[in-house]
């Protein structure tokens, strides 16, 4: 399972290792963070699962992110289990459009796309966990939980 | 200048008289609040300005706004501008993806749609101010602004 | 597997039933064709796959199946395969903005969702098949396939 | 009036000559279509309208104008008219998804936006005219009409 990111304030990778933090909870998952400007092409291919977060640049996702997702020819994301996060600055900032559209791109490479929504119950994830700037208390609860509730799906769905 | 809101807790309610409080301050406006369901077609008729702000259900806008505004035909909204505001119970419940949305029906309506984003300079307002629930003092600050730059480009177009 | 619509002049209904007949071609599934107006809770319960359909109007998905999601609580949606398709009355009419707004809904709702992509090869389909009206013979192939494919994930995922 | 595209197949670039050919219709009208690759900084700052266009790649716009539009720092959009278009290579490629994404980067820097929506009659532009590949007919004429009704609301406001 790996955590992909693109971070410019540092906040973005912060909150990528407190869902790695979560993901690890699941015993049999082995997750890696890695930056976009970094990545690791063998555990990205090998990965089940991958995660993509996104600061939120001018109401969406940054350039980067989507520069990669578009060049990026050595991985294939096809039939993978897929799931996003984003920071942003302030309430109102776009995160959760900057999710979105994130899940859309994953759709489009052919990944089942999944957030936990309100299936599991509090707390609710609608999209994705955001954290405004490296997040508080809460936000950043949510994002353990998340990576641990995106963790045992990837158990349950390729176990 | 109309405020036309939906409101299920009675918390975008608060919010929208907190936009008209700040649309006030601008002399020459005319402010009126309004829910979906008590809707003063004759105002509206003569306003200039639309504002429509919506709780965040399962991500979006509420249903009750998407029939009203599919279904109502008294009113013409072409050539009015627009925006949009809305509340949510958590930070990444999708307030913006609401707004977003929103903003997609008012331009199909014709409408000249705007947030000021960051060209007002602080605070930003990306697509319309959000609440988290009735909102913190920050997030009330942004509603009155909002109110208050809105009324102003109305003065600026239409006058 | 079950394909739920709203359909308001009968081609979005003609689209589920081209999906139908895709997934059909998988010996292995069962397929039910549903208008939200006569949905069958019991089968909807049982289906491990749940495709939506929904008209374009003004630009979005039709408030009819927006209040359905929000309202229907007999059936859960948790951990289920979800999918989309809408039809549109003319290119720019906004489908596609119609299929991302039902997706995130799905993903609220917990659900996996997935489209196939580009995974698949052509042909590509990016968020979910479009028909503008009832659809050309490519948009109508594309349906058929479609249904295959969400039936082919359907029982790798579930059985 | 500035007509701004990324063009990587010269689709994108004969639409916007459409739109351009479209607004010239209005006498009082200068129009300039430019690449982001070779911007007139100075026609742009003066222009009163900006329209943007982009090819639809993996469901949304281009990274080049996000990254474009993220670090052109020379030119203030904030107060103009903001207008967008998209070409993709097929229905249900995500050209409508690629506007409203769009739409909410020129919200962000403070643009009124506008389509002329169904305010206008037919042929109605949702939120901007999509042109399969370089457009049929009908999907030409929508991008010249639209250049003409942009270019009448910039007069409309400006004047």
């Amino acid at each position: 399972m790996a955590v992909v990111y693109y971070s410019k304030t540092g906040n973005t990778k912060k909150v990528a290792e407190l869902i790695a933090q979560g993901a690890n909870l699941i015993e049999t998952i082995e997750v890696k963070c890695m930056s976009i400007e970094e990545v690791d092409n063998e555990f990205l291919t090998e990965a089940k699962t991958v995660i993509f977060g996104s600061p939120t640049i001018s109401g969406t996702f940054s350039w980067q992110i989507k520069q990669w997702l578009d060049t990026m020819r050595t991985v294939k994301f096809g039939g993978k289990l897929g799931a996003v996060f984003a920071t942003a600055n302030y309430v109102g900032g776009g995160a959760e459009v900057a999710e979105l559209a994130m899940i859309g791109e994953l759709l489009v490479k052919g990944m089942l796309v999944y957030s936990s929504g309100v299936a599991d119950g509090q707390p609710f994830i609608h999209y994705g966990p955001v954290c405004i700037q490296d997040g508080d208390e809460g936000q950043k609860e949510r994002a353990r939980i998340f990576g641990e509730r995106i963790a045992k799906k990837t158990v349950e769905l390729f176990n």
